[in-house]
């Protein structure tokens, strides 16, 4: 199995896409169909989840030309208990069957010990493994170094968070140091020491960081700082950010980062079409694809 | 149904007592009559999370008459995937039939939608719904209204990561800022905004934090500064916190804090006795039983 750097790139040219479908799946959100003549309140716990992963297995087909990774977002799985947990592992292994990487959104971070569980659950043999996880930081090192550790022997990856898209990210992230530092700053220093020596072939580490489109100057001086780290983009599209200012976030060579969208591609019919709720699966896949298409040329017309 | 704040001190009253157990399972651990003369290269993920449920439901009656609250360790599920989540499900519900509080440690965390999510899912009308779960503040307020709201809706909890039990927590937490403060004590000063007019008629909050046993002396400055919040106290015994230290998380008339305890009152015995893995169901049931009553008397010996 290769490093995880080294296969992400990989993907990224045999796709010609830098593109990650966020997979946030939204029952308000889907069309009549998925619910086959059931009315809304008469759904079951089970008929919720069947309709999630027929949703899911739509928007993969839809989506696996365009895109180099799903990156299911675990809250909306975990919403349904084990049900929805089963529908997440239904999906990983629908998503691999495709030939699509899988990075489970979870922001999981622990102390030692337990990071070590959360690792074995999302990087080695378990039925919720996919190709990486996003990790939360803010317990310090010991919690990384299970996921690192994992990662390594596993040919896996992991994300860190390291400026996240969201408005009040500033509130702890931008924080200013006795230094002048930013605390984002400090923490791509840790992150910058932490990737040292973890490059594959592709020059890429298999370790990450999460940085939010939303924050292209920030993203400049990061890319400069982390050149070996592979940014994972949240917050293009729907979160409002611009696709010129995506640029920043890449390597001179057009690498170095995956652009992750959510909804924009998955229910923009929901803001495009007033009878989106009588939409047709053939009228919702044309849709996704679009969506997705569009996404990878727009983003691809800035990375070179 | 009451304020989270209140019953929970409620039930310290009613039991006498500020302790939690964590539920950590951890198969390794578990002597052989949980395996029903199996070997454990045999074992199915099946047997292992029967074998969990039967762990855990042992835990339950054993500590039920001496514990306030047991608090799951998600990643120790989640390892299992869906049938690991199920047991979860099974274990929070025997919990709560058994007159214990439950408190989710997820340490979730995320921007404003998917914390709707993972809100929903543990403190809504969810399979996974306990009556608290612990916050990871890292992407900062938008992340954590969400949980707030919901608490407050279904008049439930949560506790704040503010100074985590483990070494590396002072790598983020300790930083210091430009005006001398540390990251922590910032951080204390946006939880007590966040607390303000959230108390229940017990005077404190349905909004807690997370303070580590292992920094008694930070406790003592951020009791006096979050008297209305209730400590989270992880960390007392195997993490090697001093039991004399734990007065520093109470307020004066001894309450403010629940004490959690996972490894040191589930699995003494590996360290303590050779034969552990042929202990017998009742010989398991009462060392654990002592070991929670100790806890117990412990800690409420420096309260007073």
């Amino acid at each position: 199995m290769p490093h995880f750097g080294d296969s992400l790139i990989q993907e990224t040219y045999k796709k010609n896409s830098v593109l990650v479908v966020g997979l946030d799946p939204i029952v308000e959100f889907f069309p009549k169909f998925l619910w086959n003549g059931k009315k809304t309140k008469d759904l079951t716990l089970q008929d919720r989840c069947n309709a999630i992963y027929t949703f899911n297995t739509l928007v993969i087909d839809a989506i696996s030309d365009h895109a180099v990774a799903v990156k299911p977002q675990l809250a909306y799985f975990e919403l349904y208990g084990s049900k929805g947990i089963e529908v997440l592992e239904q999906t990983i292994a629908y998503a691999k069957s495709k030939n699509l990487l899988v990075i489970n959104d979870g922001k999981r971070g622990d102390i030692d010990s337990t990071a070590t569980a959360y690792a074995s659950a999302y990087l080695r043999h378990s039925p919720l493994a996919g190709d990486a996880i996003t990790v939360n930081p803010f317990m310090g090192s010991d919690g990384i170094h299970p996921f690192i550790q994992a990662a390594n022997e596993e040919q896996r990856g992991l994300f860190l968070l390291l400026k996240t898209s969201n408005p009040s990210s500033e509130e702890i992230q931008n924080l200013t140091l006795i230094d002048q530092c930013l605390l984002y700053e400090q923490l791509a220093k840790n992150f910058s020491t932490l990737a040292t020596h973890t490059e594959g072939t592709s020059g890429y580490s298999f370790i990450g960081a999460v940085v939010g489109a939303t924050y292209p100057e920030q993203a400049r001086n990061l890319r400069k700082q982390l050149k070996n780290m592979i940014f994972l983009v949240p917050g293009f599209g729907k979160q409002g950010a611009d696709a010129q200012n995506l640029r920043h976030f890449f390597n001179e060579d057009g690498n170095g980062a995956i652009i992750s969208s959510s909804r924009a591609i998955l229910y923009s019919y929901v803001d495009n079409r007033k009878d989106w709720e009588w939409l047709s699966i053939e009228e919702m896949r044309k849709i996704i694809q679009n969506n997705a298409e569009q996404s990878r040329h727009v983003i691809n017309s800035i990375r070179v």
